[in-house]
């Protein structure tokens, strides 16, 4: 028995979160399925999370960073990830090695080749069976992450080029992988994205019909 | 102005700790010198190493460990010793990457390519200008450690396995890396390691005897 690991990604604002959470109320009436994330969805994530978060007396340099999202997620394939799948367990996870390679590859410039290494270190060559990148453009998704506070205008350019590096990122990671990473429409409103997501999902698992 | 990286490495109880400050206060009267270690040797090496000595809810798991030990080491490179090496310090560092070597790989099995990555990644390449390797039969280390406690028959025979596969370990890289290890023979008194030690240096420093 072999699960399924469908990983959600997308820039901050993108509906991801939301979507994910739709996809298991969704799921869970047909289907064994456990939602979970990355940073800290273990114990120790959670503590190596806090300690990335918590404003070190040093900065913490690049490579450490890398080197503590590695172990982030080396912990997160062998404690959840892998003995789930072993488990037949349908997993929905909020954020995966692209997150890495377009926020810390793309956004910030830090290399490419070293965040690939530490991915295959940290993964063990786990790969997911589907990614869903929710497309959306950067300047609508800041907004919708600023409503309600200052309004989407006061978004300063600097954040802006950043979240359009990362966007980019997703973009040549989903046409260097066409067979894992699908891009979803999510500049369309929730129960759109939802439909889409269903559809994707449906087409590419046959257990969900079989069991739905 | 380029100072000197001198990293004391070898088996519990070998006497590195007391002859890396045995070293430090002939020193110190002459030349800039720093004592440091890893892991610990900064601030978020030392939450990193509570975390890895702390028994935690789940068991860390091999590649996670490795990682946080590289991170640590990244964070000890960039924050202490390349600042301090352009400061012209001559460091003295109690372990370093043979270390990981000898204990991760060699004694407890790890990959040692996995291993010898995550040294290159978490150091860039700064080697030591001098790694003393404080050789001595693991027996008589290990008794050392045990005196005022319990005794040194009290031994159990796994742990004398162990290091004698970490023991092994230093001997391949001592073999491996003959111009930048040095072996010290450490079964000698106290005096007489320290004074094999200072011979060491002063051929090798010109700056020592200079000053001294």
């Amino acid at each position: 028995m072999k699960g399924r690991l469908i990983v959600f990604e997308g820039v901050e604002g993108c509906g991801k979160t939301t979507q994910l959470q739709r996809s298991h109320q969704w799921l869970k009436s047909s289907l064994s399925v456990i939602v979970t994330r990355e940073p800290g969805g273990t114990h120790l994530g959670s503590e190596l999370r806090q300690l990335l978060l918590t404003t070190p007396k040093q900065p913490i340099c690049n490579s450490t960073e890398l080197l503590l999202y590695a172990a982030d997620r080396a912990q997160h394939v062998e404690e959840v990830l892998k003995p789930e799948l072993a488990n037949g367990m349908m997993i929905l996870c909020d954020r995966y090695v692209d997150s890495t390679m377009a926020y810390q590859g793309y956004g910030r410039g830090l290399s490419r080749s070293l965040i690939e290494q530490l991915n295959n270190i940290a993964t063990g060559g786990l790969e997911s069976d589907l990614t869903l990148w929710l497309d959306i453009d950067v300047t609508v998704s800041l907004a919708r992450k600023q409503q309600g506070a200052s309004g989407g205008d006061r978004i300063e350019q600097e954040k802006i080029d950043f979240h359009r590096r990362v966007q980019q990122g997703y973009t040549e990671l989903a046409q260097a992988n066409p067979q894992r990473i699908v891009r979803i429409d999510a500049s369309c409103n929730e129960a759109e994205v939802q439909k889409q997501i269903q559809q994707i999902l449906l087409q590419r698992f046959p257990e969900i019909k079989n069991q739905g």
